[in-house]
């Protein structure tokens, strides 16, 4: 995992015994006065506790402490959950001298579950006297639940002459779709930007990142997707969209969550391939989605992918069903990578299966369906179903 | 399986090997001159040719055969699938002297290949020289594809004095999806009805009952349900949608539907539970429906199931995901069976795992989500995902 550490950001990580035996399971991000902080937080109704908070204290002060931790997601858990949530930002400030309202919790975990607070107290002190520039690595492992591997990635660019830095960590392999896809990431960067401005560029660059991924088409109750401008560059905050320094600034952020977000995918339980779902010729976005999410959402789709097995039948059944309004099935095509495999409402006449096959054995595979109803386009990245995904699912809390 | 046969109404199998090695695959159904004929197609945009071919047949004649293959969908195959349904009618036409048209074509199996006519054309005498009253239970196996049980129902109702009957076949175990759920269903009757009200009553049964289930989410392209009414009963033809008589005739027709669509949710494939969702105290219908669908079809849930895990969490979430704008999810309340396993936003105070735990073990579940919304209500069967769902998926076509 080769990544840049932020100037001026300290992590560490401690193992509270929250639910993992024998692995880290707590994360403090630790940021400088001043620090802008943007998020993008779940669309989910039911939001956990922390996410409550989170917004609650974002709209007060600015962050000096993140404070996050795995395999208790404190969501479903009421009113306690939420009074949890404070005291563990109440004792870190207790602890370092800041306020509450400047520690954002985060959680990420099994559902319904009261916070085990004392173990969060008896672990504090431990990553205070821990935390360093370079814990990026053992911070993106701290915040796994059934990830796999650790999900890391950096970016740098020249500011004003100087080499300015983007930075971040995700966690997620289920429970994810769009609307906050990946369950959470930590973006941080030592450029100095505008709030209006930082919340825009990271707004944006989720569109077309984590809300553009989807493993099982759960969204999750603690979905969430900070990012952190500290400014110790020194460069003249940010402020203009149309300048040059932000558009690379811009390029940076969205680079780090597109790598992050496909990290995710790659890395969603049970996948054993990465699919990117492509529509092109739809009449508008929404309807370019709602193809895609056809397509990444079928279980028949998602089982034939697993088992290697070019079944464009069910791909073209899944356009069919879309819900396309005047569709005409005879203005569609679908290809299978550059393999063009479906034609006039029926597979093309030069396809043949043992093509399609070789490309469905591939790790990475591109599904392209062109509507022809119109210009619009989108890309929805998603992976395979496996018995796996049902292990992990059906074993998670036993 | 016990069930009456419809006087009148001859049925008979034949194996085409079509597909299959071994078995019958082939069913012709035999109506009399003056049959009413009502019906219900998929709504995939991709629909199959016999779907395209037996709606045309019904728009200009009344049938008198239905013609059904397992094995191939005759789906996705474009203009030369619409010219074999047409051939495989013209084929019996020639054999019985009746029209083209006075024959509706239907199939199920893989989508994509075309339709062997050779094999159609040599079992077509086969059938045609065995058809006899009482071939229902063979018919209802020889449409099965990955269907594991055959599936029959019927009911008995008294209508001027006379009992008259109606009895229908269904299969289906995967691409269940509302949007006529089940891929084939044939229910006939000896009543005389109406051709009006005939249409009225089917379209309604199957909004209560196939519509109203989903296995995997997916809607096939090959989707129909057919009801014929013979009128061997005698009875003066139902016409007035308030007479009492047309009353308990819909009854009979509603009761097999849901007999036959909980079959189909039963017999889902890799399914080890069978689950009512119902929804309660939504503003509207379509909100209810909405949830209904959110947790139906939340990969998480299925899984969970399948483990008898009563995460409640991961119900509780999909409920947070279904968009219904402005829900107070302090109001929301969640069910399983008649233990109250959410309240408040959280776990009810009261609940207990280990009696969650024990509902879950069993191999019916309801699952019933008060919105605390407005008075409207759904239901929605469906079933659990298991290793085995995944294994037919993968490994259906190789």
């Amino acid at each position: 995992m080769p990544y840049e550490s932020v100037p001026g950001i300290l992590l560490a990580t401690a193992a509270a015994g929250i639910r993992y035996e024998g692995r880290d399971d707590l994360v403090l991000m630790a940021l400088p006065a001043g620090t802008r902080c943007a998020a993008v937080f779940t669309r989910n109704a039911f939001c956990a506790a922390p996410v409550i908070v989170a917004k609650r204290h974002l709209a007060t002060a600015s962050p000096r402490y993140l404070l996050i931790n795995s395999g208790n997601a404190n969501a479903g858990t009421g009113r306690q959950g939420i009074e949890d949530a404070e005291a563990s930002c109440a004792m870190l400030a207790a602890l370092t001298g800041c306020h509450n309202e400047e520690v954002l919790p985060f959680s990420t975990g099994v559902i319904g579950e009261n916070l085990p607070l004392q173990k969060l107290r008896s672990a504090l002190p431990v990553v205070l006297g821990r935390t360093r520039e370079t814990a990026w690595p053992e911070a993106a492992r701290a915040i796994m639940t059934t990830d796999k591997v650790p999900k890391l990635a950096s970016r740098q660019f020249t500011l004003s002459g100087r080499t300015a830095v983007v930075t971040g960590m995700a966690k997620g392999a289920g429970m994810i779709r769009p609307d906050m896809a990946t369950m959470l990431a930590f973006l941080a960067t030592d450029v100095a930007v505008g709030q209006e401005l930082l919340q825009r560029c990271l707004s944006k660059a989720v569109d077309v990142s984590f809300n553009a991924v989807t493993v099982d088409g759960d969204t999750s109750t603690n979905d969430a997707c900070v990012l952190t401008a500290i400014g110790t560059l020194g460069n003249e905050p940010l402020d203009d969209p149309e300048a040059p320094d932000y558009s690379a600034f811009r390029t940076a952020v969205e680079e780090v969550c597109r790598e992050l977000a496909r990290a995710i995918v790659r890395d969603g339980e049970g996948a054993t391939k990465l699919v990117t779902v492509r529509i092109e010729e739809a009449r508008d976005e929404s309807e370019a989605r709602r193809v895609a999410d056809a397509i990444a959402h079928s279980l028949l789709v998602k089982t034939a992918l697993f088992a290697s097995d070019p079944n464009w039948g069910r791909i073209l059944a899944a356009v069919g069903r879309a819900g396309i309004e005047g569709l005409d099935i005879d203005a569609v095509r679908i290809w299978l990578g550059d393999l063009r495999i479906v034609s006039r409402g029926g597979r093309d006449s030069d396809y043949r299966e043992a093509a399609g096959r070789a490309i469905m054995e591939g790790k990475e595979i591109e599904i392209k369906v062109a509507l022809g109803c119109g210009r619009a386009e989108t890309e929805l990245l998603t992976c395979d179903l496996s018995y796996e995904y049902v292990r992990i699912n059906a074993e998670y809390r036993t």
